[in-house]
């Protein structure tokens, strides 16, 4: 276990970052020092936000330098401890990096994984960020109410998944956007959506959304930016609620594309548009994991994973993400 | 008193309606009927949002009909009655339209202003829709924190000073933009901002916003929704607070002019952009007037007016609202 594959930014995408921009390499592992923690990786995972933290321009996260591991969430576990806190065999999630092995300090752990009945690789989806990402950007800033139009832009996808049923266990109408009949077919078999639009294949999404929600949207869960979100900003209700999660559409905001003025549509409808960053919310995370859990204990709610074996697929899953090819949380298993 | 001068909507205008787009004709009183209430006009506002009234695209009023009267807040007094809550000699303001004499029913009355220690006029802005404007658009979707700074656009407007000293009274640092040296001073000298920009004398506004604002805009409050505040967008702080009150700098919504588009600054500092629409909080007007009139008679607030005689200086108003030619809440005056 001394050797530890690392996979490693090598330049600077200017874009979406391709498998060309990142090299594996083969490194010793050091001892540990008092106060750090060795995690096996057992799955790694693959994010839309990793384009911004490679990207030079200022974000909300300081970037990846050059030459170092990939910025990643992991889970995995703990296989040597100089930490009184965390003992050999416990199962944590946190910020391991694109590697086997990751010599870290309690500060890089953002949980231990209690939750012994729901599968390990969930933590790094809806028991994860994605859920909490989910929970509180669907229900803290879009404050839905029972009988509201909630339109969820990629809708299949990790986090709308899961705000698209959140929004049906509190009695909403749900409208699923993604692109492509598989995804549009998941939207309604699995995700419970009552309406389900695949917006490669309307000519006129701003028309349809029209006639699915005809009293309006309360509430766009958003995580494109683009023309989706043009086309519902059309039919906004009075009083309008909108998310911005993501902006998975556009591929550079340097300088940022242009598009029509919101202001007069966000005046006229007294909408609110609200950016969100779950990390504002993770001293709240357990309230949200306790309840994503009972519901998904409970049968409430389902979610998708696609998983590849092997560090060697990782440098290539982000730019295979934006090109909307996965169905479910990307992730990358080490080992079984 | 049977003749009633009245300013009738003549034709619809293709973006900002001017004087050619009314004509005022002479009409003779017909009696009272039970419940209407004869108002004698004193004053007459003119209204940035006139535009929207005779516009025909759908908006949040409905358009005034072609052969109408103007739609217009004024202030009078009831110089006949026929309704048991409204005596000869009563002060009331409300929705009276563009005319010496208004029979109106109980429902076209704002309310009756009993503040007989601070000038009627003032009914009709400070004490009228632009002080609850500015208390509601600023307290509730701007909540301002002390310390926090707060931008305002239309600096020495109506609206917008009574923001400012607003502002001031809740403990914030306060940046106002206007256009032209005389509303500048304006801005120093009476509404006490601690900084004052010239939009039209400063080349760069967004490094002028940068240098009066080290730390990011925390609250704009804005009626212009073009050039100015793409220059604030730029310097947010995180979690700012935009409320959209008017749309001033854009002639036409159809189409909406485009912009660079906002998502991903709104995501980054985890902004929320609210519109913003005075008539959603009449239900608690008086909590508001009766906070502005206190910080009236403690010296606190500053109000100005431009005032104009006669009901054929109407027509031309609101095209000279748009041309930024006031100093003040623009009004007409009918008799002393």
């Amino acid at each position: 276990m001394s050797a530890n594959r690392q996979v490693l930014l090598k330049s600077r995408p200017d874009g979406i970052p391709q498998a060309a921009h990142f090299e594996i390499v083969e490194t010793k592992l050091r001892d540990l020092r008092d106060g750090e923690i060795l995690v096996r990786n057992q799955y790694l995972s693959v994010e839309p936000a990793m384009r911004g933290w490679v990207s030079a321009v200022a974000n909300y996260a300081q970037p990846v330098g050059l030459g170092e591991v990939m910025r990643s969430f992991a889970t995995g576990e703990v296989v040597a401890s100089k930490h009184a806190g965390f003992a050999v065999g416990d199962k944590v999630t946190g910020s391991f990096g694109w590697q086997d092995y990751a010599i870290v300090t309690a500060a890089d752990i953002t949980r231990k994984v209690t939750e012994t009945d729901i599968p390990l690789s969930a933590s790094l989806g809806i028991m994860g960020l994605n859920g909490i990402t989910a929970y509180f950007g669907f229900l803290e800033t879009c404050a839905p109410k029972p009988g509201d139009c909630v339109v969820v832009s990629t809708a299949a996808g990790s986090v709308g998944s899961a705000v698209g049923q959140i929004a049906k266990l509190m009695g909403c109408r749900t409208i699923g956007i993604s692109g492509g009949p598989q995804k549009v077919q998941l939207c309604l078999d699995e995700f419970g959506y009552d309406v389900a639009l695949d917006y490669r294949a309307q000519t006129d999404l701003r028309a349809a959304l029209a006639n699915a929600c005809p009293r309006g949207v309360d509430c766009y869960f958003d995580n494109t930016s683009g023309p989706i979100s043009d086309a519902v900003y059309a039919n906004l209700a009075a009083g309008a609620r909108i998310t911005i999660c993501g902006t998975a559409s556009v591929a550079s905001w340097d300088p940022p594309p242009l598009g029509a003025r919101v202001e007069r549509m966000i005046l006229v409808k007294r909408a609110r548009m609200s950016g969100f960053l779950a990390f504002d919310y993770m001293h709240r995370k357990e309230e949200a994991l306790t309840r994503l859990a009972g519901w998904i204990r409970a049968g409430h709610l389902r979610w998708r994973e696609d998983i590849s074996d092997g560090i060697e697929s990782a440098p290539g899953a982000i730019a295979e993400l934006y090109r909307g090819e996965n169905l479910g949380k990307r992730l990358i298993r080490l080992h079984a």
